[in-house]
């Protein structure tokens, strides 16, 4: 038998394990061939990819050691005594190399393969080779097939606000747009109207901002699934992180290896959002799919094909779908990072003259679909009812009793301190903005480590300019941060400007 | 500046460097969503997988940390200055992404994946995310790109033996077959005729044994590449282990991933096998593929196809190449690792009554091919002048020459001491034989890393059998191997056993 031994080492979700070469009890190398081991206690087990240490300071011979991952899953004691075996291969790794070879999988497969993901049985590796099998070629009824396993791995949440035939509203956009806040301001409407929208939201992994880390400039939303219950009980809505709900356990997993890879194919992205909100106990979905040439659908066929994607999955589930083809040629509002899209969110809800009009506008927008959802609503008067919310203040005070409930934050953040300005080369008109390079520099600048940190943009497409005019500025917490951002800018800056 | 500090940790072929959490330089938690970083020392680069350490006594905070890969590779002394930087992405990846989505790939991006790859900037995860996408679709003008590109990164072998237009002949068996040990009956053959045969094997990844780890058995197989020419120059032949030879560094590091997922496609078997082939200098070569139910290929038409896709990517490349469809039923010989296998070769070398049949016929029939390359010989003479050679013992005097030239073996090695017999569970006769299970047997047994270690097979598909009477002998070196082996063997022993 072996030690445990918790190793201090982050291996970023992917578990491993460390076995001196020199023990005596198994012989490393031959483990070391198979990449992987099984750690064994008391019918407990683990998989874990196997790392070889030759140093006994690191790690004596009759020890076995955990990184953190490796020790939070198996979550035993320092000493407990554990025995290793060869890792009896998944069987789910056998319907992997049938969808290498092209095979159309059966539900059953897919819920054995997330099933064992979930379970940590995968390596990234593996999990890499089932992510992009699927890329190939998934039809519609394997996209329903991930899509169940996924969720059915996910803590369910359940609402009885006002009976049991409750509408439970959401709405998510696909992404890539940076400033695209909506969220902030859709749900403090919907709350105003009276519709229940238990909002969970990302983080921001590659983007300048999520929504949680935009909300969380100004009220707390590391909030876990009890509290949430009683919050959305009360005030009818709330803008939480999801990370606490563990919705999809699967999806947490999966996105450390898409994310890295670049891959953002149609059916894993369908199979990811509608699995949350089948485990958020949503009912009805408004879904924002921005078209434009920096967007992630380029043109309006490939927001088609995607929709009756959705609403093939969506369906089949028992979810009630809208969709909004939406403007994705340009960031959304003007502030991109945290503290400066909270400003913006603030300027909309409470009517500033200086409001970004395209953020109002999509704001009001997405929540009319929302609104009419609600059967008690004449049909198509979602969008005026809305509007009234808004203009009312009704919405800012709705966003005011979440902020309360949830807990305000304790300071008041303001953009990041050291500044620089990129300006116009020439005289014409703004004639295109670059969202991916404008949300990498924003992210270069510091967001969302440093809340404050991002771009302030002064013109969007259209806009005249002159020659020397500032487009727009970087705010950073850092010299390092700024000089990186400015930098990126020098070399490209996201904007086209010209004569028309 | 941190200062670089080699880990004592072999993270198995895959580059990591640590860094503490605490580090006053960099934001490890920034880096760590990106899991890679790029270390940077006076223009020297190197990527590598991020893992954060917790603990100062593991890694100070001013230091980072390298794995023996990672330290092998960046190649600098303990306390270099170094610092890092966001990864630059390698731009192949580009076209991995494009071979996702179903592209055709000119050769010039398989050259720069190759190259990237070789460079050590793809993670684990990207190289398994590229075969992946390859295992969906390749034209053969793609595995021709890959081969080439795989081929340049290998050091190129020149044979100047009997003059410029010398030919330069080899034999290579597609896999699976446990026992096939015919290279070293082949070779002593091709050599005692007066071809040129500078065979490189490999050593057993997951078999229970390679040529090179039988060979060893009789001499020394661990002989870089200077040795390797003087050893040609002189007998003709040589047996040796190919890994110093560094012929194909792109397979050394693809191989990493390909065997723990299982990968084993057409096109990266071909791109494999014949860019090494290349790099070695062969110009001449006999491709054997076993056909059978628990071999690689599983019928005629399989067989087929793979041979198409070698001619054109061999046929590009100026290889002559020829074929054997093999019978791949069962297993080759008695002996299963690389003692007993070493003894059924010697068995046939020396024309002992006693020795394998099939092994002996196998041999004479790739060795007849292989012959049949030399224009001295007249056309189809070459079977019936491999049987002479080997009848009349200069085959066997061959194999004592390259023996001497390499260094015998120090100590003569027997099968494992430690045994256990598989009897037959009726009367009957033995209907088939799997060679996975008895690879595995085997393998469980302790073979290759102890080369007494394996199985002995009494049986062969067709034989009679009587209840009771043993159908293999196990050898293991450990009493806890030997259980391992006889409980595998005792759930599925791989014989199926019946009336006719």
């Amino acid at each position: 038998m072996l030690k445990l031994r918790p190793m201090a080492i982050d291996t970023h979700r992917e578990a491993v394990a460390y076995l001196n070469r020199a023990c005596a009890q198994y012989r490393a190398e031959e483990f070391l061939a198979l990449e992987k081991i099984e750690i064994v206690h008391d019918g407990k087990r683990l998989t874990a990819i196997l790392n070889i240490v030759d140093d006994p300071n690191l790690l004596a011979t009759d020890e076995l050691g955990l990184s953190h991952e490796a020790a939070r899953a198996f979550g035993l004691p320092e000493g407990s005594p554990v025995r290793i075996e060869h890792p009896s291969r998944p069987d789910s790794l056998e319907a992997v190399r049938r969808k290498i070879q092209g095979s159309i999988l059966p539900t059953e497969d897919y819920a054995a393969i997330i099933h064992d993901i979930v379970g940590r049985r995968y390596s990234k590796m593996e999990i890499a080779a089932f992510l992009v099998a699927c890329a190939g070629f998934m039809t519609p009824e394997e996209v329903l097939g991930l899509t169940k396993a996924m969720a059915e791995t996910g803590h369910r949440l359940h609402w009885h606000r006002n009976g049991t035939e409750e509408i439970i509203v959401d709405k998510h956009c696909i992404g890539g747009i940076p400033g695209n806040r909506t969220s902030m301001i859709v749900v403090p409407i919907a709350v105003a109207h009276g519709l229940t929208i238990p909002k969970t939201s990302s983080r921001a992994i590659t983007s300048p901002a999520g929504t949680a880390d935009t909300m969380e400039v100004l009220a707390r939303v590391d909030i876990g699934v009890d509290e949430m219950h009683d919050i959305v009980d009360r005030i009818g809505g709330c803008l939480i992180w999801g990370g606490r709900a563990n919705l999809s356990p699967a999806d947490d997993i999966l996105i450390t290896v898409e994310r890295p890879l670049g891959i953002d194919t149609r059916g894993q992205m369908v199979a990811s959002i509608l699995s949350k909100k089948l485990t958020a106990g949503s009912t009805h979905l408004v879904i924002d799919m921005p078209i434009g040439p920096s967007a992630k659908l380029r043109d309006h066929a490939d927001a088609v094909e995607l929709r009756k994607l959705f609403e093939f999955v969506g369906h089949a589930l028992g979810l009630r779908l809208d969709f909004i083809f939406s403007d994705g040629s340009q960031p959304v509002g003007n502030g991109i990072g945290p503290v400066l899209e909270a400003r913006d969110v603030l300027k909309v809800l409470r009517n500033d003259a200086d409001a970004p009009a395209d953020l109002r506008e999509r704001a009001l927008l997405v929540a009319g679909h929302l609104l009419d959802f609600d059967p008690a609503l004449p049909g198509g008067k979602g969008l005026a009812r809305a509007r009234d919310l808004l203009d009312s203040g009704a919405a800012m005070r709705a966003m005011e009793r979440i902020i309360e409930a949830q807990g305000p934050a304790s300071e008041t953040l303001s953009p990041g301190g050291l500044a620089h300005e990129v300006i116009a080369p020439c005289d014409g008109h703004v004639r295109s903005i670059d969202n991916l390079r404008l949300a990498r520099i924003a992210r270069m600048a510091g967001a969302p480590a440093f809340k404050g940190a991002g771009v302030d943009l002064f013109k969007k497409a259209g806009d005249p300019v002159r020659r020397g005019e500032p487009l727009f500025r970087i705010h950073a917490a850092l010299e390092s941060d700024l000089r990186f951002a400015a930098d990126l800018a020098e070399r490209d800056c996201g904007f086209v400007c010209g004569q028309h």
